[in-house]
């Protein structure tokens, strides 16, 4: 199958921008997204499945089951801005391959939606941090890059791995402008205060009035979900690996 | 080929559940699903070959060979119960591809016979194991949850790896309802005492009537089977790295 | 591409026997299929490449360049026996799915040339072998395993691992049958004595007169093969390791 | 995706010669080839992209964005001599499939424009390097041999890995004639001086007169290219491989 979109609805979008939010380094992307989530009134119109992405389910409190997951969802603005497509998900596909092909489906479906503008977001792991962290960008030409930098951010320089990186290369090859966040974290942890750095440019950018005061419930809730995967508990991983070792042989 | 699948009958079933039996942790769901296979009037009616399984062939005690496997058995009911849907056998696909795909194939012919509902079966990894082992349940909903949770089971919490896992994953997706059993087990071994766990809450659910006295019998096999394959001698697998580069290199 | 397979010639053959030859443990069925190709009058009819090989050149000792290829030979009997199929490379593929890609590609080949019975050759590694190495058999079937059990091999109890053991697996799917030959070997060197003791029993089983004498012109040759390969020479190993990391970088 | 060419332009050329520069041991092609670009009129005709490159994006300094890239450029020549086609990026596939698909890909474009030759480039990784290093060369035919020898190239012996040497091996069972040139390298840092002895080569087989005197802006351009890859600082990597396992465990 390797990529299977399912679409519940197809809505009508007013030019609206693709955010990206996987989970990445300290989690920045996956909490100010799932924020935006909470707070603007989002509709979840599509989920995408790859056979790219892990082999197991996880279980919720009370039993339920919970799979690798991608989620698109819409909002309308009711200010006469720009509608928004939000790109949520509790994973990125483990091989490049599967990268390439989740991307590619990603920007087929914004591009339907008319949409030709992306905003990715992602850590920009630092062994230690002094002070306020930065906030950097990186861009798909020089115009959106001057407007982003006018709210303060600094030059990205260095390599941006995965979804965010790859989205600003291949949506430019496709004709999307766009530009990607980047924020100092230390990357151990969900880092709810990297998200908090991030949120007021895209509330400056995009015309948003998103509060931040309940911020700290996204970054609970992916914190728990991190914990589901055994991501935050290590001993999981070598479980894991054992498991796999298990599979190989029989 | 990535999947293969080759179907000699096609059973008419009566609402038939689908029981997931492939070597996972402790080996649980093989001895479990072998013993029905033994015990209950089963046919095979379907086998499935992967590119994803391993690449050799394993000899028996006469010098015949036994290839990488997966083989679907049918039972139906004579006491008017639900009929059964069995898949059995002796490896997992080694990448996560391989893994959806071959899930994916499975629900398929499930669907075709018109089963909605699936079981797998898993063990669940402990250091050590004081007293009974515990026996857990995850499920695709709530009512399922607690229909199996009356019988004695608890919740699980944490990650269910594998083909168990994704099962019951995609099987929600694809509309099935389920729910995976996992009972404590150390893991090193086939665990005849785990799947003599499992089995009673089986009969409870189902309505069988399958006896555990010749449980041994299974285990036996199933452990017969994984020392052909390598699994308890060890020593195997340093020497299967070895050929591995070997071929790497010419 | 994955497999690519070129036909030159399609040669009418009389219910053929396909022999596999690939490089494997201690390089016997290497040796031994290329010394039949040596010694008995064969014609090169077919050759494959895969996406699964190796990516680079080897270079012979005037400049020229050679590419990890296998090839298909055929024999015709001239003494009323059975035609062969001769299946000869310098490598294996390097994943599982390569592996099941080509040796499906072969069988359908050899079923198109009106072949039903296959060989493999292999070794069995030993740490050590005091005295004669022992021949070992595994076969599809009882009655092929009498057969060659009456020329004195041992019944094989182990795994076979590559080609040799996934050709018996798959052929005997497809209907063929057939048997594997496997000698005891330490494995690390091109083993020409492995190949003089599994010879004879080709030579009784197929009614072929194939002479030794000449065995160690195949042997030689192959050493050569392994030694442009950077086989033998273990250092070249730690630099492709290198080089492979460069290209992953940039 | 696997490989994405858009092709811009399908130029009319002279039974053209392809050369190929992609990333390798030492640079020493791609500084070779970025030299030509910078040197001869070209005009870049063809972009490839694939999903066996690195999902990620590099900036440059302004914040713009950099992806994994293959190019074709084009020369017409005006001396009356051949025609070429460049082949110039900065990655090579990651995985063998990758690479194979690449190099078919690019030899298809080559036929359909004509070509029958190709020049592939290389290092030959050496410990130390006494004196002047050599050139050594490899070739499809013993003519083309002789003719490059005639220049003062060694013979090459040994492996030539990844795309330089897998195109000599493709192209030739594609009835492409031509041959690789590789000079000793220590392979650690882009290695100008190593490009500094091929070009002439190319000069006379080509009959082109490339001047070297701005070699080094071409060298100082790749080795650009390779910090913001994060080649040179190895830190990198080493984060690198920390974000792979959290895109695992997600």
């Amino acid at each position: 199958m390797v990529c299977a979109v399912e679409i519940y609805e197809k809505p009508k979008l007013n030019n609206p921008v693709l955010i990206e939010g996987l989970p990445g380094i300290g989690f920045v992307a996956n909490i100010a997204t799932l924020h935006l989530i909470n707070e603007l009134k989002t509709r979840r119109f599509a989920e995408i499945h790859s056979s790219a992405f892990q082999d197991l389910t996880i279980t919720t409190e009370t039993g339920g089951t919970r799979s690798p997951l991608n989620e698109l969802y819409y909002h309308k603005s009711r200010n006469g801005g720009r509608d928004l497509i939000i790109w949520y998900g509790n994973t990125q596909a483990l091989t490049t391959f599967g990268q390439y092909e989740l991307c590619g489906r990603v920007l087929t479906i914004a591009e339907e939606l008319g949409s030709k503008f992306l905003i990715t977001i992602g850590g920009f792991r630092q062994e230690a941090i002094n002070g306020t962290p930065n906030v950097y960008c990186a861009s798909t030409d020089a115009e959106t890059m001057s407007r982003v930098t006018a709210f303060g951010t600094k030059i990205m320089v260095g390599q941006i791995f995965g979804i965010a990186g790859l989205m600003v290369g291949l949506g430019k090859l496709r004709g999307f402008k766009g530009f990607s966040l980047l924020v100092d974290t230390l990357g151990t942890q969900p880092d709810a205060n990297g998200a908090r750095l991030i949120l007021p440019i895209l509330n400056k950018y995009l015309n948003l009035n998103v509060e931040l005061s309940r911020l700290d419930v996204a970054a609970e809730e992916i914190k728990k979900i991190l914990e589901s995967f055994g991501l935050i508990r290590g001993a999981a991983e070598e479980k894991k690996k054992e498991e796999q070792q298990l599979r190989w042989f029989v």
